[in-house]
C-alpha cells in the first residue's frame, strides 16, 4: 500500500494552491491503477474497481462514504452492478489537491 | 404515489419485447420529475434526487441498492455529496421494459 494512504489530509479551502503538473506526475506513481483525467476543464483521479456482484458493490460504496465522512472529502461514486467508479478532486480550487491522491490511496486500501 | 409503484416486475429475458414509443410517452405520464434521455444509443430513465446532505445521499443509496436487489433489477447510480443520480433501463433489451417505470416509480416512492 502506497505511504501516501497513511498521510492525514489537511483543510482545503479556496484559496489553497493545486498541485502542479510535474507534482501530479511524481504523485501518480505512487496510485497505480488510477488514471489522470479532465472532465468539464477539471483534473479529477479515477478508477473503476470490479467488485463482482451487487452486494458487494454497495458494500464497497459504503465503506468509501465512511472514508469521506471520516476526512470530510467526498468522491463521485458511480455504482453499477459489478463495479464501483471513484472521481476524487478537490471541489474548492476546482483541481487536485495533495488531499485527492491521500483520499485515492486510501479508497484502494478499503478495496 | 402512481400505481406503477404497486405493480410487480416480471423476469425480464433478451427475448423480451421494448415498450413502443407510444407506450413510453403514456407511462412517462405517471412518473414524474422522470426525464427519457438516449445514452449510447439505449434509451433510460434518469431522476436527480437532492437529498440535502451526504449521510442522505448515502441513506438513498442504500434505501434503492434494497430495492433493487429486492426486484432484481439494477439501477446506474451516481452518488454526489448532495445529490444522487438514478438511472433505469433494461441491460438485456438494451431499452426499456415496463419494469423500468415500475422501478422508477418505487424509487419515488423510497425517495
Amino acid at each position: 500500500m502506497s505511504h501516501l494512504s497513511k498521510a492525514s489530509c489537511e483543510a482545503c479551502s479556496a484559496h489553497a494552491i493545486k498541485l502542479s503538473a510535474r507534482e501530479i506526475e511524481d504523485l501518480l506513481i505512487e496510485i497505480e491503477d488510477w488514471e489522470l483525467i479532465t472532465r468539464d476543464g477539471i483534473q479529477q483521479l479515477t478508477r473503476t474497481f470490479d467488485t463482482g456482484n451487487y452486494a458487494k458493490s454497495i458494500s464497497f460504496t459504503n465503506a468509501v462514504a465512511e472514508l469521506a465522512e471520516s476526512s470530510n472529502h467526498h468522491p463521485l461514486l458511480i455504482v453499477e452492478y459489478s463495479t464501483v467508479t471513484v472521481v476524487w478532486w478537490s471541489h474548492k480550487i476546482k483541481g487536485l489537491h495533495l488531499n485527492d491522491f491521500i483520499m485515492a490511496a486510501r479508497t484502494s486500501g478499503v478495496f
